[in-house]
């Protein structure tokens, strides 16, 4: 029954899959699904620079001291992103707790008198928050909703999602997720705050956002979304580094889960910005142990510190532990199975039927788990505390009001304490801090564990996809440490060792949840030793993770890709598939006509080549003296839709155009071309143009993309795959096999020193006294002899320097 | 003066590196200096794939079984690589454990007595050990010698040095290591493990040593250069995790500082051996705590536990902290320039004379470090030990014969110490520990600190670079742990508070002068975590790190990038220089001619070629139908010697192979062009042909690399450095302009769902299905029309399947 279920799951997965929005030649309306539910559409980043002659006047004008001063601001605003990103973390943190401890503290205030009075309170309580959350998502920021790890994902991997890193969506993230998560729900803030750090760098990023009038002409420095891809890298290790107060953990899940291309110098800002988010969030924290910040402060804040626990292991315990990675193996996958059959089944059913459906569905979900958690400790009888330990400073019960273990709750006698609502009635904070806790044996009975594993697991499920911002690392370590304290209470009973901690066990099992849903390894183990603040169980988080990571691998995909498949996002895998290395390139890009544009081209064929399909790039193919053919650049949709809108550049005569008329183009700087984050951008059906303007023509050849990478039509699928993939290309021309070679290039020929006086004249390959000396005689001929494109553009660039 | 000979020294190293070592079309006899001083030679490594007829070949009678079995061996051998590493590590260190502490408690007994007896038996004890170790370098191994860090980042960047992964070079480096570091100088083993771990990850790559006959058909899974570099990376990581007892370190480092091209997959694997590694010495110091490895055990094996110290820090701090900062930048810089001028000289005129000259020298700064060590705490007067604090369990002074503070030498009265001996009269590892201690203020005089700091820097930049295996991190936490002391010590007098411990500042230091030294980032900052086991300091050993690197990059390069400058090893920064921009890639190749080789070449023409030049690669040519030439591929130096070698596929017709006879070619397998790792290879001096075989032919079709990377000739050099380094190439063709673009690749059509049953029939693009039915139609009709090569190799074909 179930796994019919999961078949369909499947099945419902691989079709949404297979209609992938098609951002290059399919029809948005024949795509269906992800379009209409949200409104998203995907279209792939320009990594690559577009070396036109807009871009080389740009750098031509600009000198050694421009690039200092770029990486001056790249520097600045890492310290911005990581202030920016520390400050909204420490800004949910304590709304959340606030919000939380009123909940608390007037529920366990009533319930002395009325335990229905105080259910009703924490009902409605929990229902407005998820209310304020949902509506703020589905009326302003919709897409704000659910974690966002994915869609930075594919931001990362080179695909723009529509209304990701806009400027309503970070509003969206910060309130909702304080609705969201103080209203109770079975999610974390963790990966909604990577998407806020994501959306913070990205505004920094374009310098602000322009439709809310933030932005300044000052501020946008970075034009080209390769550098504003590194600043969406430190943002997101910011928002991890702020979630878990985990600085290194945060680099390295940047690194590891989120990034697709990677740099060392990239490394060591991020690592900067991380550092700024570690010392915002403990200058906050030291400013509210004066008491400014309400309930904040006692509870906050992960770090979970177990350092009072095990030291040390024996060999007979590594048995359990790897159960435990088996166990979070087998949880994780069908954790991601299911819900992606729910998500799959929502999308496809549920979310198209409007936002009041979305509305009332977080409603529900919101009752239902109050109900559970306030109904299910009533049923559970209270335990009696343990004879009190004088070495131990925690109390049973704990005393009312405060945050700790053994909490009281529809106890009639007075040293009892309801083992249940140790973990159900609290924040989640407070619940994996009393599952790790040590020096607490035999605290929670194994039914009240299972019971809270089925419970929280199932609730997990069934709110994942809803329409609030949610994380999935905090219901994650809830589950996780559920089943490890169970089977450490296991361990203690057979083992009848002294040393052996049950919050140790708790610990490993939240590492084999989160290894066997997410599969990180590296950042997972570090972020988990950050949190708990203890570096001796290092290898055995390591073990339980290559275990758990191995069992989920067996099954199904990380949640992550899982999801980000879901949304049509299309994520290209560091590795090519098996099946690449029997295909070619022409193969791959199909028998399609290619649509190229003449290097003069009319206006009225412009248009209606850019109504005619939906392709990107197109190939500018020119007659060269000999009568040929040749190809001399792409040319991108975005930047032909810009010049027809523009029209200074269309000209009457379709000859190139002449020289000494160059102060015509001075008008077009390279920040024209540049196409805002995150937006759909121009569409053609937005210009209108006269008839006079269809008789027109422009010259594309100062607008194109001169060299783009080219691979001959037989080479196999695999290598241009890794082409594309390492350097992150958006177009490779498929062309037929060279008639001869003229040169080739060797580590030797690109091991150029840099001169101090940064004249290009003097710049001398580092070789052999032989080799130095034709290489004048080359540096001096190659300025005569002109390269091709420098021909066609002579010119315009004689008309100006 | 010493600027100037500082002048010197980059003079000499700009002359060196001018001379690089010029694989690709250099006259070896010009180069003189780093052929003749060491024979050292380096040469490009092919990270592509070859595709050409013999490794579809072996490609084709794999099926997905032999893939799983692959990656399977992986795992394997990155597990054996972890354990190998790990027991390396452990034999090192028990080895200079016992060393020293005989050296030590026998002094120590004879110095009751006469010192100047105690003194002559330390010199000859440090001498032995330190000629042992130079013996085995000079005769043995010479690629054994120094750190080793530099080279092995250099293979990981693609060029491969000679003798540089042998399996003689591990044996000289572990008993090297334990030769010198046992004898007392001031030099550390953890550089030369990770050279260690790298050679026995590469052992395993290339299936044992074929040398000794320690090799294994078996094993020789790995027939690219690609596989092997994954191997070593691992390698390198375990080494750390080794050296350091820091998994998550190891493979930092191994990913920031020593690869150059990074994976999720192969982080997995690297975290893996870690792990291994971890478990391996934490069982092998188990074993050792029972007393079976002598003096090894309560002094052996890094981890300077300062959890007992400093937890907490003021702002005002930060400043003191900021400073250190600073004077680390400023050492570690300085330490990097005197280092390099050093060893430039030494293998400009030291080495030159011979390896009789290297012992001596050897030998000569051994008694030098001896003298210093044993005579400069007999000139200093002792110091009243300070009252007994009875929660303190520190003794003063230290028992006989035992590890840790207060070392009593050469002291009249009873509870008196010397603390110049306390740091200089001990392995490093314990005075390291001493620095760090904390709950001991004022331990130390700011007069010793600074005698020590101004010796011990000495002693560290001459004994680099001498011919034994030598790593820097430890002189470098000794020196930057005494100026932190030593700043701690201000700190502690100025602000007069308790819970500044001296400890935390010398921590401080030590990872100041190793970041403005070795300038990493995040591996180094985790490696200071896990060797002190205290997660608290992290934020400030991110700060000092920032500044220390900040301020060492305003000088010179790293150390490892500078002495693999010095080397002649040409890596690739990740970065393309400013001046690329400018540059096309034809100005980079020079307009010397190309030469090419015709598909069907004669053999007499295959050697003069390969004897009038240098090239590693050559295009080959042939006439395609319609009688313009077409480029087909690019053939090795190293495959053409491997067919003139083995004669077998030369024919007496200058027309392409008939079909029917393939039986021939089977007799090369993929195997055969494989290159043994750091071996020099065939040479064409080693290959004799007759005057028949002279007049014969080969077709080299289904020899040939058939699709190597092009670029246009126009590109600018920036795009085609990218292309070259982000992919790890070694040859790229410069193509003229193509006439026609034949297809289009964008990310979509890169989208290949792996099928099931993996058929290649069946693989069908995700796509609209508009484009599915097209794509339907061009997979069968490519199966018509042949590309353009497998054109060329149907003989082949036809004759074999």
């Amino acid at each position: 029954m179930l796994s019919n279920h999961l078949q369909n799951g499947m099945e419902t997965a691989r079709l949404v899959w297979s209609r992938l929005p098609n951002t290059e030649d399919g029809e948005f309306d024949a795509i269906g699904i992800s379009k209409k539910s949200d409104g998203s559409s995907v279209e792939s980043l320009d990594y690559e620079v577009i070396e036109n002659y807009a871009y080389r006047e740009e750098q031509a004008q600009r000198g050694k001291l421009f690039v200092i001063y770029q990486v001056a601001v790249k520097w600045f605003f890492a310290l911005l992103i990581g202030i920016g990103t520390g400050l909204a973390a420490v800004f949910i943190n304590i709304s959340v707790e606030n919000f939380a401890g009123w909940k608390f503290s007037l529920t366990f205030a009533i319930i002395q008198k009325s335990y229905l009075a105080g259910f009703l309170l924490y009902v409605l309580f929990n229902l407005l928050l998820v209310l304020s959350s949902v509506y703020i998502v589905t009326q302003f920021a919709p897409a704000a909703a659910g974690s966002g790890i994915p869609e930075i994902k594919g931001y990362l991997n080179g695909v723009d999602i529509h209304g990701i890193l806009f400027f309503r969506t970070l509003i969206g993230k910060i309130f909702g997720s304080i609705g969201s998560v103080g209203g109770g729900l079975a999610l974390g803030k963790e990966g909604p705050l990577v998407h806020t750090g994501a959306c913070i760098a990205s505004l920094f990023g374009q310098g602000g956002s322009t439709k809310y009038h933030l932005s300044s002409r000052w501020l946008q420095v970075f034009k080209n979304d390769r550098d504003r891809r590194d600043l969406v890298t430190c943002g997101c290790a910011a928002g991890v580094a702020a979630a878990f107060r985990a600085p290194v953990g945060g680099v390295l899940f940047a690194l590891e889960e989120v990034t697709s291309w990677w740099r060392s110098q990239l490394m060591w800002r991020v690592f900067f910005t991380s550092a700024i988010v570690a010392v915002v969030v403990r200058t906050a924290m030291g400013w509210c142990k004066s008491g400014n910040c309400g309930h904040f402060g006692s509870g906050g804040f992960i770090i979970w510190d177990i350092s009072g626990g095990q030291e040390d292991y024996s060999f007979q315990e590594l048995l359990p532990m790897a159960i435990i990675g088996v166990i979070g193996g087998l949880l994780g996958a069908l954790f991601n199975q299911l819900t992606l059959y729910i998500t799959s089944w929502r999308r496809n059913y549920l979310h198209k039927k409007g936002n009041r459906v979305k509305i009332i569905e977080a409603c529900l979900i919101s009752i239902l788990t109050s109900i559970i958690s306030f109904g299910l400790p009533l049923l559970r009888k209270c335990t009696p505390c343990p004879e009190a330990d004088p070495s131990s400073s925690i109390e049973c019960p704990r005393s009312p009001g405060m945050y700790g273990n053994y909490v009281k709750f529809y106890c009639s006698k007075d040293p009892e304490y309801n083992d249940l609502a140790t973990i159900f009635f609290n924040t989640q904070d407070d619940a994996i801090r009393n599952l790790f806790s040590a020096k607490t044996v035999h605290e929670f009975s194994a039914q009240s564990l299972l019971t809270f594993l089925v419970m929280f697991y199932t609730l997990a499920v069934v709110t994942f996809g809803s329409a609030v911002p949610a994380g999935q690392f905090i219901p994650g370590i809830m589950i996780g440490s559920t089943y490890g304290r169970l089977v450490g209470m296991f361990v203690v009973n057979f083992y009848q060792k002294l040393n052996i901690e049950e919050g140790t066990y708790a610990l490993l099992g939240a590492a084999s949840f989160l290894g066997g849903s997410m599969r990180m390894t590296v950042s997972l183990c570090v972020i988990m030793v950050e949190i708990t603040n203890n570096l001796k169980l290092l290898p055995l988080i390591m073990l339980v993770l290559l275990i758990s990571k191995a069992v989920g691998d067996a099954f199904n995909e990380g949640l992550y890709e899982e999801q980000a498949r879901l949304r049509g996002i299309p994520l290209l895998e560091s590795r090519p598939k098996y099946e690449m290395r029997k295909m070619t390139a022409k193969e791959a890009s199909g028998n399609q006509k290619v649509v190229s544009l003449p290097r003069i081209a009319k206006v009225a064929d412009i248009v209606s080549i850019l109504r005619s399909n939906k392709h990107n790039g197109f190939p500018v193919i020119d007659h060269a003296r000999g009568g040929e053919t040749l190809v001399i650049g792409l040319m991108l949709r975005s930047h032909l839709l810009v010049l027809l809108q523009s029209k200074i550049d269309f000209q009457h005569s379709p000859l190139p155009s002449e020289p000494r008329v160059g102060a015509r183009q001075i008008m077009h700087n390279f920040t024209e071309f540049v196409k805002p984050v995150s937006s759909r951008g121009l569409s053609i059906e937005d210009i209108h143009l006269g008839s006079d303007d269809l008789e027109m023509y422009i010259d594309l050849a100062p607008f194109l993309n001169p060299s783009p990478y080219v691979v001959p039509e037989d080479m196999s699928l695999t290598k241009v795959y890794n082409l594309f993939r390492q350097l992150g290309l958006r177009h490779i021309f498929v062309v037929p096999r060279a008639s001869r070679v003229i040169g080739l290039i060797t580590r030797k020929d690109l091991m150029i020193e840099e001169q101090e006086n940064g004249e290009l004249d003097n710049v001398e390959l580092q070789s052999t006294s032989v080799r130095a000396r034709r290489r004048d005689k080359r540096m001096t001929s190659a300025e005569v002899e002109d390269p091709l494109l420098n021909g066609l553009l002579q010119n315009h660039s004689s008309s100006r320097s």
